[in-house]
């Protein structure tokens, strides 16, 4: 199977987008909601929370594994790549390739929880694809609660993507990566704050796009994986919340299993 | 020593009232940093979170223990009272009495988590004492990663603040407890917005007055804890915001101790 972790539900809008681009394969989720947010964690927990949630898709038989939330992608690739030797991917790098075909002026703009800016990953690994990138970045910690609470179309919501987006729009980014799997939920709004001549990178279409890649370049981990069309849910809370806006995401009905780690 | 947990920086304003109405008692703190907010989450996960907070400060040689969390306080005092047997405190009581003896005409509100608000202990105490009052809830989800950010004098957050309250100012309320420990941080808002004559209940003073009039009681309790005038801090998640807003609140130094449990 195709194991994917999220902090909580923003990944699946990562799942979505790996439905659609490879229907059939067998996926199981893991939504580590009784500890989520990750975003305003210290290195040390997100790497911790990232290696158990890793060991335990494997434990359900997940031969790859995408890491669907961009703090921990951001902060724990590398520590789960030298614990477990299993192809994985992290929702960081797909959308840098993405953002430099994109961008003509090379003026990219990067939003993402607090972990992830802090991390600086973004600006390390653009600039070591294209040096003479420029990067802005910017922290925007209350738009995954804004999101969490559905309140995707309020005025107090776009009042609040305005104050975030203000110091990339005076740079004139052309290219903005949201960087946090919960952001795409809020495109609508961010695109109209940051104007229609910015184009917006959606990570959870680029790390689709790069697992179907792999998997045809890759035709002996291809095999291994099965395909009856079939996506398990597991989170380490239950809550009507996660239930409702998972369905509302996946436009189908969703059986969450409990597991605590 | 007398033990205080939380689900993460929300109960110093109760250990700030505490070092306040007790000075010279030793105090031992608990803040769940790595796994907040509890608010969010299902019933079970919080017990089994405030079980364990409770079992590491009794470890620590706690002899009494405040929750000075509304959500563990509404939803697991049961369970940590059947588990331990230990003079124990939850702030929604000493809030609820504090309330009935201000409000002139039993229109009282109520605002706190998710959790809180659908456990619906608030009402059920209220009128176990006094039948006669009228209770009105309204959960305020983002209010606490509003103040977590430090946003407390915002535009937005005052917004915020008027959404939710406008359906307790339309019921006439004459008395509005903060059933959630981040909420006294927005006291000043919460005032403006909910008008002049309505009475604010902090439950962080209700709960220090209620333990001072405890130990007063039971000085076999009383004797057994220690009076050096020394706070211990632990904590689940180690990060510079905790840090800060701790000194902030507490105006002093604090050196946190790093535990998982």
């Amino acid at each position: 199977m195709i194991g994917i972790f999220d902090s909580g539900m923003g990944g699946l809008t990562t799942v979505r987008a790996i439905i659609e681009r490879l229907p059939g394969y067998d996926l199981v989720y893991f939504g580590d909601n009784a500890r989520t947010p990750y975003g305003n964690k210290s290195r040390e927990t997100i790497i911790h929370y990232a290696l158990q949630n890793t060991e335990f898709l494997l434990s359900q038989g997940a031969k790859i594994i995408i890491v669907a939330c961009n703090t921990a992608s951001s902060v724990a690739t590398d520590s789960i790549q030298q614990t477990y030797h299993v192809p994985l991917f992290e929702v960081i790098s797909p959308a840098v390739d993405c953002a430099l075909q994109t961008s003509k002026h090379l003026q990219i703009g990067v939003i993402g929880t607090k972990a992830t800016i802090s991390s600086n990953i973004y600006p390390f690994k653009i600039k070591a694809k294209c040096p003479e990138a420029r990067v802005f970045s910017q922290a925007c910690p209350l738009l995954v609660p804004l999101v969490e609470e559905g309140w995707l179309n309020k005025p107090e919501t776009r009042m609040i993507v305005k104050k975030y987006l203000i110091p990339l729009k005076t740079r004139q980014i052309d290219t903005l990566i949201l960087g946090c799997t919960h952001y795409p939920l809020l495109k609508k709004s961010i695109q109209a704050k940051i104007g229609k001549r910015t184009t917006i990178i959606d990570s959870s279409i680029a790390v689709a796009d790069s697992v179907a890649d792999y998997l045809q370049s890759n035709p002996e981990i291809d095999s291994q994986l099965s395909k009856q069309g079939q996506t398990t849910f597991y989170v380490s809370d239950v809550t009507e919340h996660f239930q409702k806006t998972a369905e509302t995401i996946l436009k189908r009905r969703v059986h969450l299993n409990y597991v605590r780690l």
